[in-house]
């Protein structure tokens, strides 16, 4: 990858996951009034990929795509938003999709699924060869979609973050629990537990906590202790509480438990949402890059929560925003004043 | 009509108005400023036909267009969005057209006509057979701003209505009084008060209540007790009030009176306003599906000021939106969160 | 169906098949180079359909759709263009989606595929009522990709020929081998044999016709006597001769055995291809409009590569032209003056 | 006006007649697949009018418009192509409109008006002070349209010729026969006949030049002869020959008689057509521009010819090329090489 | 200049300046992600030209442009939003140009400019011939981007300034201090001093005051004070105040110092901002209105702080609003309801 | 560089040279005709990069971007297009900028350039270094575009040749005599011929190969033979013969002298050309790639001539064709037919 243009940072991190071709009607328009779709492409672990390139870190991205036009457009579209994409895998025949109708106020948004056959979800864990993808690198991330797509996926996911553990790189986890890709909490709970037992940082809410633990009694302050007791390689464990007035206003703001003590962000309130979507992977993204850089996890999460409140005036699923426009608004400058 | 992917209702409606071709400057441009407009069609009372139709109801738009591409073109929009198009008579020349610009904040929206010798307004009365339109059907709606169009729409508009009383049709009316299009008020009040006497629920605010009474003195409340004791047949009446905080924020909150009670819906901030025209008809049509499918006129009306509210995200005339979609909100849901 | 408001002919045809969402992009770039992708909807039968309700026929399409947002909009697309869509079946998960650049001179069209696992294709048998569809009906036309696509579909399109022979109802197949869509050829010539002994009227070349023959010697005409000494339903035979200088010049001629002998159309040359897909949809419209209608079989074949030809000028997969426009070219104007 | 941009000549000219609103489907689709329209004005003389303009002419248009945004927008229109609108009027309440879908090939571009009650047909004759419009003036020119719409338009271009013999002021006029206007060609002829009496250059074929005579016999030679014999004002007659191979593919020659001789043009293939509306006009202007400032009628002849033949290659009613750009393709080259 | 489609009002103004190309990615869209740019043009005051144009001032813009179709289109921009051309000089060879993405919410506007060698800033000051250009005007406006410009530019300024003050011409200036256009404040403070003496009306907040001041200190009121005791031909000083909420909400409020006293217009809220580009200079345009054909200097602050208002609802640099709309809000009417 | 999805071939180009900003109007539309410009990136060098890159190269691009958003995106266009871009520098302040206007028909293309003072050309020589960049590369291209750009890229790019020289890389040159760009003849013939003493493959025309030679006089093939006589290092000379029937309609045709014999390819003819700019270079990216993987020259020059007719169909300045496109017309099989 080239980053040249932006300024450099020396940690290299690694995504893993499926990337769907996003199809969404133009702005505001329902599917039955448009004959025009906006192309793009995304998911959430290449989200993530895509924010921290622009953020100026060497972001690498391992996921399968098909080996025909729309495999290579995929490509191109990473390469594109900085993205290394020398370790993407070409194979099998479809390309996971998802539809997309952008909401507006008390309209939700609606997304349609196309994603049961994808390349990625049926690709075998063989095509990965996780020591040499991994070797000098230094974050992995992974999120709770990927081993919820199919056994081999899961399986890929699992020998990498064991090839992570074996180098000493640091893993992360977007825990995201999609209810619908799970054939049912049981497994989800089996498969997710194993993983995070070589995870360090971890992004999960009440529900992707409760999946962690038996006792699932209790705060969500004292889920985090319990989860931080049983798994004691989880250091740090974060989330973002949203409050949605309606699609076009919500607040964001960052939790960080890091063991020790409860950070919270300050909030942000996005006034005019643009794309809801892939705000979350923004977050992740923020933070990542926030404990890669910065000195104090207060400044890491105030960077998350920043940089996920950005994410919703970018369409698209990805969060381009450099890293002085997100420290602009961390520090507390609100005023979105014109830069020339 | 097939209506077989969206959840089935037994009730069949009508609808009788021009219906207009829609020519929009893009989102946010002013005419000059644009070299390309935003086709499709709407009417008062077709829009109520398309909200229907999307909402699960068998509905028939009865219209007159040219017998052109241009005609051809607004059937196949009503055709698009599920409306039974097979009372519709070709014939005269031209299309009634008007052109908007949207407005936004201070802005208001701009609205030129050019209908004055359009083929509805032209059409002799006796191209339609009501009988034979209304056979078999459950409601029967028109707005006031049928009879203003000509004398020959007017007369159209009574043999309707009166054919729908022969069947025993519940007829609904949008009075709906567009001072533009009257000769002068006399007129306006004259032909009104003959066709209310054959309708049973209308929509009517304070002007066009004063229409129908020769005493138009008093509250508005006042004055609906006076209209429902001159004009046995109606049974309903309803309005929404309106509070305009600038183009782009609008509250809305429904009314309405069955001689018993006056029932106030909960009012619902739009903060985000996409398209601001044909909002009363998502109102009438959220109206008529309420009193044909619920069983209380709470609800019904909770029913309709949701659809209103939601019309205001839409772009275009009608409101294109799921029974799902409007119950979630009128059940007190604003969140807009996405659904997967 | 409406189509009240172009010229009624009272036949009723019913065509039966997939239909794929087409996304193309824009005229003349490549996919790494387009952020917007058109969206419509094609598959080989629907745009036989539609092409026969623009020439006004009542053409009813039965296929399977996911139950979902983009399932509506693909019976809304049908509606829009004129094909009643009352038989339509709701079902399955996705849509069979089908991606195209379209080519220029030396440079072709490049298609690819993604609709291994549609909801037509895993659709059972049983959900369509063949008898209480083809009641009442005329015609009834397939083509050899529905066959090719599923033991299921092969299955309902068997049930279907049965159906209408039982009914005395005309059947026409465009037998348009896909060799990517079958395991082999004796699937293939297995299958396809059975079907055509079902038919009346086969539009297939060279290689369709050795699919139905143990002995493919000898020349087309050979091939032609044979099948219909073979196949005793079969009483038309009709296929178009295409040269192709390039991409955006082909020629067109149309080729019709009718067991005595063979007639010839007057051929097209199309100087400025702007869509290629469709045009073999087209012609078969064409022909079975002729057919339908008109007294010599000469006269339709005519028809139908007039249709073919002026399907060239169209975008998107099926031929939105009136009889009149056909009639004009089919009579020997190829002037394309403007009308007034 | 100013055309300080581009190099500026003395002649000042003056033309009348109705501009419509232009409402084209984008390039290939026909009006029931888009929801977009191409904006743009035009008519025959404002179409002279702008060619002269781009051709580095004063130009002035004389016509009237509603007063409001849709008059105004007009008015931007020509302004914004050169054109000095300082004497148009303002008044009624209506915009003429056209509908076009751009053919291709076979298939013909198609125009639906809808003009009957433009404010321009219904302006009364007073509201044109011809005396003060063409004071100064070099040049006035007018076409069969326009006494064709109304008797009121009709009167003040009868008006206008005469004032403009008055002056001294050279009198063009494209007789342009358009059937569906006139009541019948008793009518035409009669207007039309007293009309060219006040004319010196005609632009006329054979069925134009029928109106002008009783004794129709005769080649179009002879025609042209009795013309100029009965109308001693007409010094030039002129005339295109259009060869449609189809309606992408035209070949164009002007034809010119000075009472002396006939001259007769290269012809120019133009071998891909992109608009074939106002190639007329575009012919009229470039006659206009070369008589006013070449010295030989054959340099002018050939000048209009290859005006003609570049707006083919324009989209719009309007031929927006520059004199270099014509007289490179008048001199014969004919290569279409990159400028740089 | 041609302005008799809006209300005439007989002020004749001239404004001088820069023009350059604004190529704006499409609305949201950062610039890797488009493939579109929005092409309008430009400068501060030129789009004072622009707005006093649109509100029935006759409006003359002066400056230079390349003489090439970049330079034609521009000229043609400015002629089809209604200002004078007739004064522009052409020559040099390229365009200033600023690149815009807009921002939203917490997202800043981004503008790039290439503007170092534009045809203005080199063009020689003897082009421009300030008697002539100025003869029968009654207002000349300039702005302290002007003169940051080059050496040349600010000579040209001078020049006009005093050619005013020699025909008593009113003299306004929008100090507008952009410290990456001038080499140091000093160079800065020098030039502007010199042509503030020749200046009635400036518009200035601190930063500017500043300049024009040996002693700085004090508050804005007293500041306000030694200006215009240093400066006897300034009689009015006008400023807005403007609050950031975020770059989609701001709040503007206009002041101005007669001499004698403060005043403050009522506040607006712009709650959707959709281009924050240009809104000086629509507060600009509206004051000049306002001075020139009110009767109250409160009436003229209110009128430019509606003006400017609604420019935040506008794309592009200028401010196409009528003076009807500007009266509305200016009177109080915040609603913004649809106009019929 | 990753083109791990497309075929990949070991060896390793890199080109060296100005990229611009293309903005282009869309199809068929003239300056003062759109609002909207198509935004792109090119220049002689890049597209040979590109092109090479698409047929599996792996291909690197040596230029100077200004370090800001335009420079961003234009590094990002070429990662899309799967150019390596680890050599580009950042630092200047301005994009060279061309606008175009496509021709049709008899139309010209017009390009405006706007790169006077482009980051790229006022960049010094020190910026690049030649033996780091060069290292273990297989081929190096410069384009006579690049030296006449100033003194400093003349200067680069002859260091450059001398690195090549050195680590014995092959050194290609398009000479491409602008004469625009020189001050003179005689300073493009001093730079030119030193540079072309460490050159092997060169493309020049009779103009091209004159500024090599003292004597001018005789043939081509004279010229050719005396170029190669004086330049011992020049092992190929080629060049294309266009013929232009217009601006729509052009054939092409390679040639080739390798010293011993002259290579004519088989022509082809481009009916319906799209995009004119950058053939040139798509053959020069054609004839590299041939030469690099061809065992005949022959073959290279048929693939050189096939890759350049194919150009004429894809728009922006770069070939973005797959090497078994190219190979498929350059054996014979002109038909364009759809690849499923």
């Amino acid at each position: 990858m080239n980053s040249a243009s932006i300024d450099q940072i020396n940690s290299k991190v690694v995504t893993f996951g499926e990337v769907m071709m996003r199809l969404a009607t133009p702005r505001n328009s329902r599917f039955p009034q448009t004959d025009l779709l906006q192309l793009t492409f995304g998911g959430g672990e290449a989200n993530v990929a895509i924010s921290l390139a622009y953020l100026g870190i060497e972001a690498s991205h391992v996921t399968c795509f098909p080996d025909n036009l729309i495999g290579k457009a995929a490509t191109q579209y990473l390469r594109r938003h900085w993205v290394n994409t020398s370790q993407i895998r070409y194979g099998g025949e479809e390309m996971g999709i998802y539809f997309l109708e952008q909401g507006a106020v008390h309209r939700s948004s609606t997304i349609v699924y196309d994603r049961s056959h994808s390349a990625f979800a049926l690709a075998d864990a063989s095509i990965y060869d996780w020591e040499q993808i991994l070797k000098g690198k230094d974050w992995f991330h992974w999120t709770g979609i990927t081993p919820a797509l199919s056994r081999m996926a899961a399986k890929s996911c699992l020998e990498a973050v064991k090839a992570a553990n074996k180098f000493g790189i640091t893993v992360s986890a977007d825990l995201a629990l999609r209810k619908g890709l799970w054939k049912n909490s049981e497994e989800a709970s089996v498969i997710l537990r194993e993983l995070v037992n070589y995870s360090n940082v971890i992004i999960a809410g009440t529900r992707e906590l409760d999946l962690l633990l038996d006792d699932t009694k209790g705060s969500l302050d004292e889920k985090v202790q319990k989860v931080q007791k049983l798994y004691p390689s989880v250091t740090v464990i974060a989330d973002k509480d949203r409050k949605s007035r309606n699609a076009s206003i919500n607040t964001i703001k960052g939790m960080l438990w890091n063991g020790k003590r409860k950070i919270t962000a300050k909030g942000l309130e996005v006034t005019h949402v643009v794309d809801r979507v892939g705000t979350g992977d923004a977050f992740a993204a923020g933070l990542i890059f926030g404990l890669l850089t910065m000195e104090k996890q207060e400044e890491a999460l105030d960077f998350a929560t920043a940089a996920c409140a950005l994410k919703h005036t970018i369409e698209g699923d990805a969060n381009m925003v450099f890293e002085e426009e997100v420290m602009r608004l961390a520090s507390g400058d609100t005023s979105g004043r014109i830069i020339r």
